[in-house]
């Protein structure tokens, strides 16, 4: 992705349920305030069936980011009623988004059990566990389907490697089970050494999930980038947001086909205070830097995450959350205020 | 399980691998001080394959623990070689071993960055993901079936209900994915509510897997009893023991057909410090703890388990894993002389 200078960019905004609406609307005053030469084109994702899609996603707001190529999105939840596939997977599907990113540090001034907190968990966002294919083969005997392929697996192994070497990173780790699911596993390990081939300068390592789970509880600072399939990362990924203190804080970003940067806020839509600007628009924030950086709007991007470590270190107008009493717009102000 | 006072109980043991047969030796001195009426069956485990039972494994090791119903193991390695089955699989499956029980406390005077974990464990056994079904599709596309039957799932519900009751502990948390594997994920669900219903006094709860590892490294005190399929058991069980201090320090049993008790060490055989009287015994020690109680040698199982904790929390006798210069013989020494 390349931006001539002084060009504005367009993209997409899907502010999401519950809580999503206030802060998104925290970012755009951020942004505004930090001069981003961005214009939203923001899509109502709602509650809505549109018959094209049959899903609660309408098709101008799949076409709004694959025009655009770069997007922010907050929660979503899922539908409900039988047999509807969550927002979040649908999207990921149609969007073919294949790698979620998620970068994990330790907040200076917002204290946790872990100070030493400096990964990049990468996960395969298609396949595995999450095929989706499952039946009953006789009465109390049901079965799921794990699919894992070569094609989706050097993908993520690939955008792994290429992610810790643009980004200064040493080390990759791709997370298994391969001594118990060794056609699997195996296959995703296979892909990673091939890929892991062609970077000679990043080191290359296999973890066992359950030996990185314990690893990652007792001395993080032992991982730099991870890479898995896509329901280890589903849980590594919320593991290690809890180290630094939870989904409130945590950035993500979703790297699709074609080049898309969809940035998420991974975060639940919170109904009970939504509406009531007690929001904590923290991880929406940082996973909207996360988007400029991607545009290489590199400037806007550092100014924007140091005045949100700041605001957050100097603990005055911290959320609920965070154990503090600001409102999201005492939050907000105080970003803005220091950029 | 019942024991007449006086009477001397057969109990079945493997030493096991590298370090196996020193933390085994630690074991039978405990109980040799404190006087526990166990004559143990020792059986070789190791690299010579019985043409019976195919596996490293010999008959009589495994007729030695069905008839004695009650065994104590030590680390084993994965023999060498491509299709062989570790064998700890090959045990849980001969001998049923339909429920893995692992007891994670913080240890007083041990540090760790958690001094509030006080949960247990209960891990689905013998299916789910570790089927053992795996095939290539076409080229680039493999599978791995994960199976979820209705019997072994109320069989680990019913034990695990059955242990919180038994135990005085007061909730049942069922972990899952049932968001994403409806059917498979789902059946399981579906047994632990029938079982709840029988347990009026156990709360019960279900956490998806993502939030649980979340929540645990946050707040693990919010956790009680945890009964989860196979695969999320082996990652959570070694999250829980990472935040206590890793599987050196942790216990665990497995619960097998026809009331079968076979204590384990589940870490490794540490080859590197095989044979050095390096080896911390303490995990062998605690899970021979475990043993005492299912036998209900409740005096002894006190008295070991106190001067176990008493050494640990003294601190002048740790073993190299735990920053320490004692040898295996050093600390056995120190729990024999608490005793
Ligand atoms: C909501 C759920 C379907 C989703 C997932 O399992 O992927 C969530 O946990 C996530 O990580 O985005
Ligand atoms: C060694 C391996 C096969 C085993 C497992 O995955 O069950 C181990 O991790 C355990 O937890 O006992």
């Amino acid at each position: 992705f390349s931006t001539t200078s002084g060009e504005t960019v367009c993209a997409t905004l899907f502010p999401g349920d519950g809580i999503g609406p206030e802060i998104a609307e925290s970012v755009k005053q951020v942004f505004n305030v930090a001069g981003v030469p961005i214009e939203w084109e923001e899509h109502y994702v709602g509650t809505e069936v549109d018959p094209r899609t049959e899903s609660f996603l309408t098709w101008e707001s799949l076409e709004s980011v694959r025009r655009n190529k770069v997007g922010l999105k907050g929660p979503m939840a899922t539908p409900i009623g039988k047999g509807h596939r969550s927002l979040n997977l649908t999207l990921r599907k149609e969007l073919g988004l294949y790698a979620n990113v998620r970068p994990c540090n330790s907040l200076p001034g917002y204290k946790t059990r872990y100070d030493d907190v400096n990964l990049v968990t990468i996960r395969e966002n298609t396949e595995g566990e999450y095929s989706g294919l499952e039946h009953q083969v006789v009465r109390g005997v049901v079965e799921s389907l794990k699919i894992i392929t070569r094609q989706a697996s050097l993908r993520v192994a690939e955008y792994a490697f290429h992610y810790a070497k643009t980004n200064g990173r040493e080390r990759v780790s791709a997370i298994h089970k391969a001594n118990i699911m060794r056609k699997t596993d195996g296959l995703f390990l296979k892909c990673c050494r091939e890929v892991a081939e062609k970077y000679p300068e990043i080191a290359y390592e296999e973890v066992i999930i359950d030996n990185c789970c314990m690893t990652l509880v007792k001395n993080p600072s032992l991982f730099d980038v991870l890479v898995m399939p896509n329901l280890y990362g589903d849980i590594i990924s919320d593991l290690c947001a809890g180290l630094i203190g939870g989904l409130g804080l945590t950035p993500s970003c979703n790297i699709g086909e074609g080049g898309i940067c969809l940035a998420e806020a991974v975060h639940g839509s919170a109904p009970d205070i939504a509406g009531k600007n007690l929001a904590n628009p923290t991880a929406l924030l940082l996973s909207a830097v996360m988007m400029l950086r991607h545009l290489q709007f590199n400037n806007q991007a550092d100014r924007i995450h140091n005045a949100i470590l700041q605001t957050i270190s100097e603990g005055k107008f911290r959320t609920a959350d965070l154990g503090g009493k600001a409102s999201t717009s005492d939050f907000t102000k105080a970003v803005c205020d220091h950029i």
